[in-house]
């Protein structure tokens, strides 16, 4: 709930496409585009969902402008068949469309440069709406355009997430940040992981009951638990207030609190090993990379990540960590003593400041009922030899067991670092 | 793209809800309703998400009956002050309401049966469109209407998920079925990777004028190309007709079709893999683990997948991989001479039948004019010394880039089993 009266600016967005009227799509772009609204005081006031179909386009045009005075449509501006909107846009409000040359031109070198021939079809995207803005797109053939009519204002923007979302932060968001004036709606999000959502709620209800007028919201989402932050007034008002909030929930859980909204495990973790200017190794069995994957996910791990060895063969594990004979015959390649062998060869392998090793039974199929489905045992060894090793039992199919047991050896190393646990 | 004419019975679905309109929560009842019509071949032509507002609420129903004749709203049936679905829709069609005795004692009754005082609120959930069908609900309070008016059918469905379900599945549908008869919908899903949607749709051209009458549509989606077939009629009669229809894309398109519906192209690859006993080890850079990640996705991979090594740096490339100082030193660790020598050392090292390695500049940093972000370099090696090397040039953000080389790799060595490419 705003706690403003009727907003001047009210949006409704529209999304194009056949796909999301199916059962295998789902619209995801404008739950992005909410929340950038909401940060400026907008809200959204209406969703839709329409196909590919001039028609469909057209009528749901002239309807939402009835509504809102800011129209957002996303998709249907590609080079194929059924990308309709650019025609359907401009048969609605009137435009007419024009081939622009010096942009087609521009459309061929990119082309060019990845050594391909622009197929024709590509064509049609260097048709404007005579009369609008052209929302430049670097990151793919497909403009997008602000034109305003009658009062309403209508932004067409491609479908592909990465796209729509660049196009909105760099050319639509900062003009609507001039227009919105002084109030706004702000949001923090506090991340935690390695403990459920029970256990962070305990923690935190006096906090709770202090800041109980504004809005709290603890969520659980995969491998962590989050706290939504809520407030609004005056930008710095409500900044103030939402750092208060944050710091009686940063007395109650400390170093528990890996991040703030958009900052990933992996990235808060990466920020404490470029601090300490540590380096770290993973060896990692049953989550088959995906530790790796996460660690790299961030621009410039390779500052503090050295690099690692999936040895899901038992000979790999041997031959490529040092995990001895005796270790596998004795205790099995899923043990607390095979983590510990792994994290042991990985540093030593890639001479690392610290590694963390990941060994379990992601399942369908492999569990017994001493090593069931879900046991997954995890080590982190230091260049002195310090280490310290975990069992834990996860929940769910295989997707869900890998993911909280790679989520959980990040935390892990990040808990080393934090001091949280040796 | 739909090609098909006007179905007789088209449905639209209006979810409504405020907090569906905020940036935390998103409408998935109606993906569940979709998939449930399009078995009984009636299309979804529009889905919308309104405000708890009886003003909206009319509005939308007008609009939307303007185009469908089968109208279905979820949501906006408790007992709060925001529910207001009921006295919105008795306005909008002009209905009267009347309160149930007979069912307010039964809904007191269900409260006490729990130990509970009904709450005063809940009282308005015995208010009844007169004139509608009322669709019970054995899971809640709040049950459905069905009205019909001027040739449109209203179903009124509460917003909980498990309740919509049961009264769609115990209660709509029967109903619905009876009247489609013996006709139903069937879709297929066709799925081509390393190669772009206009190269698909070239290759695929004749086939689809062949089929205009049926509905098929090109998607792209991040690494693939999607074909969705789909046709409608009785059922063996729909399956004979997809059947036809596929032979005809893979006519065109042979084994670059990788898989079908739900099959990934890990599994494709895994399939492949499994099938002719050969054994694979990857070396990845740039992707950090995701090949790896994809591979061992797939249930029983450790059946043929032998683990790999994500040297990031330099000195493990080296170390773990022998590629050796000269090509590092000469072509640098992002070229094909690289991807050759990690292709042959992971092949190596784990005594694979074959291996693909990856090295490439996923940015945002570390682009040059000569190696722009997004260049990445594959190499495939077998245990016969037969190997190949590829560079492609992705476009995108760092994911984006990841993403795609990591499902480029799979597809090189997939092509590879299938001899598109040696």
């Amino acid at each position: 709930m705003t706690r403003d009266g009727q907003p001047a600016l009210r949006a409704a967005i529209v999304a194009i496409g056949n796909e999301m009227l199916g059962p295998l799509r789902q619209d995801t772009n404008s739950l992005w585009i909410t929340t950038r609204l909401e940060e400026l005081g907008i809200p959204v006031v209406r969703k839709s969902i329409v196909a590919d179909d001039p028609d469909a386009i057209g009528r749901e045009l002239s309807f939402v402008a009835t509504n809102a005075a800011l129209v957002f449509t996303t998709g249907g501006l590609g080079p194929t068949a059924d990308d309709v909107t650019v025609p359907a846009v401009a048969r609605a409000l009137g435009l007419a469309l024009s081939r622009n040359e010096p942009y087609l031109a521009s459309m061929r070198e990119r082309f060019a440069r990845r050594g391909i021939r622009m197929p024709t079809v590509n064509e049609k995207q260097a048709d404007f709406l005579v009369g609008a803005r052209v929302l430049e797109n670097p990151r793919g053939t497909a403009p997008g355009f602000w034109i305003e009519q009658d009062g309403v204002e209508y932004i067409v923007l491609p479908g592909v997430p990465s796209e729509m979302r660049e196009i909105m932060a760099d050319r639509v968001l900062p003009k609507l940040k001039e227009r919105a004036g002084q109030a706004v709606s702000r949001r923090r999000v506090l991340r935690i992981s390695g403990m459920g959502e029970s256990a962070v709620e305990e923690l935190v209800s006096a906090v709770y009951e202090k800041w109980k007028e504004d809005p709290i919201t603890i969520l659980a989402a995969p491998g962590e638990v989050q706290l939504h932050l809520k407030t609004a007034g005056l930008a710095e008002e409500a900044e103030r207030r939402l750092d208060a909030m944050e710091a009686d929930f940063r007395a109650a859980l400390g170093a528990r609190i890996f991040g703030r909204d958009e900052e990933e495990l992996a990235a808060s973790l990466g920020r404490l090993l470029r601090g300490s200017g540590r380096t770290l190794a993973v060896a990692e069995s049953c989550t088959g990379g995906m530790v790796s994957a996460l660690v790299t996910d961030i621009p410039g791990s390779s500052d503090y990540f050295l690099g690692s060895v999936v040895p899901y063969a038992n000979s790999a594990k041997r031959d490529l960590l040092d995990v001895s004979e005796e270790t596998l015959r004795v205790h099995g390649a899923v043990s607390e003593e095979a983590a510990r062998d792994m994290a042991r060869g990985a540093r030593a392998r890639f001479d690392a400041d610290l590694a963390v090793a990941v060994t379990g039974i992601a399942g369908p199929d492999g569990g017994t009922p001493e090593k069931p489905v879900g046991r997954v045992f995890f080590a982190v060894e230091d260049r002195d030899g310090r280490s310290i090793a975990k069992r834990r039992d996860f929940i769910g199919d295989r997707p869900a067991v890998r993911r909280s047991a790679s989520l959980y050896a990040l935390e892990l190393v990040r808990r080393w670092q934090e001091r949280l646990e040796e």
